[in-house]
């Protein structure tokens, strides 16, 4: 168990130290030795835990779904809104799910597959969406694979809009601006009146994550 | 009027091998040699237009709307669409339009100032908008600005999915999807039951500009 703590913490320092360097020098200039020096671990370490710098970057690019679960919501409209909220809260705060979000997004990474993250949020959505159709939530005519594409390739665009004009300062203003024009064709009006779009959703969901977590780890001690 | 010709032709030569060379090698490894060969043009031909590399950048992001305007359209929300459907149809068929969006998206084209593409498509999308409100096209709440940049963001983050999904393949597809996810909650359900938004009109209104163009030049030359 101690072992296994070590390799998961292992692991993490080189995720992190791969996102630094990939965000400085982008993916294709990037390299295993900058990483490796950037993680300040041992090759061996590195190559236990991944063998190859595409495998690196795949890696950084899936730990930005790695660390849902979001709080489960009597309203699964609610639930995913939370989802979407916290991924932009997590965008503006952590440098790794930044970079796992820009290597997605980085087109002059050749021979990278970038589909990764595309697809796996893409599947989030299309769970979340299932869900709140079962419940009676979303208008009739909503295809669920349609309208999660729609929502993760319109949220890949507004948190790049977004970085650009204010390097992440407007995002939770332009998440929720998106979410009010794409929601009321996907839900229905009374479902939609009780969900929170607002700004402060992300920080607050993330907060409440956070003492959750707290609370497990003060569970296992005892 | 000759020598004007010329200089225009000599300009989009020079762009359309800067946009071929920042495809290929990314803006930060792009070098102006490079650029200079690709285009098979002299130094100073280069120099009379672009400054600098950070100049033809801007350059290739800047002309990707230049190739507007639309037809006018008695419905201004119909023309709104005409010019996105348009833009995704030119994607998907012009490389320097092409190489505009990606640099526009570039993280990594440190001391580029990306946020041109942004801010004149956000333009056009409130001029649009705001005609369409003058018409009562809209729904009352809608403000141009918020709606403008909600559709800019996410096009660029629908057609980046699309060129990682497909190469572009369903992005007419895509951006129907968009579109119809978005405008019910913009525009009057009255205006809207009017208005194309099948995946073909990119290249229909495409081909009429085509028409126009041929026509104007037949009209100049009697």
């Amino acid at each position: 168990m101690v072992t296994q703590d070590r390799a998961i913490r292992t692991r993490r320092t080189i995720l992190t130290a791969a996102a630094k360097v990939f965000e400085e020098r982008g993916y294709r200039a990037a390299t295993i030795s900058e990483i490796l020096s950037a993680a300040g671990v041992t090759k061996g370490a590195l190559y236990f835990h991944f063998a190859s710098k595409e495998d690196l970057a795949e890696g950084v690019i899936s730990e930005q779904d790695q660390q849902l679960p979001i709080p489960e919501r009597a309203c699964k409209v609610q639930e995913m809104v939370d989802a979407v909220m916290v991924h932009a809260f997590r965008l503006q705060t952590d440098p790794l799910v930044r970079a796992g979000v820009r290597l997605s997004l980085d087109q002059q990474a050749q021979g990278l597959d970038r589909r990764g993250g595309f697809l796996r949020w893409s599947a989030v959505g299309v769970e979340l969406l299932t869900a709140a159709r079962a419940q009676g939530e979303l208008l009739p005519h909503v295809v669920p694979t349609v309208t999660a594409d729609v929502l993760v390739g319109s949220f890949a665009g507004v948190q790049a809009m977004s970085q650009t004009m204010s390097n992440y300062q407007d995002l939770p203003a332009r998440v929720t601006a998106l979410l009010r024009h794409i929601l009321p064709s996907v839900v229905m009006p009374s479902v939609l009146a009780a969900v929170d779009l607002t700004e402060g959703r992300g920080a607050a969901v993330n907060d409440e994550l956070q003492q959750l977590h707290v609370l497990q780890q003060a569970a296992a001690l005892t």
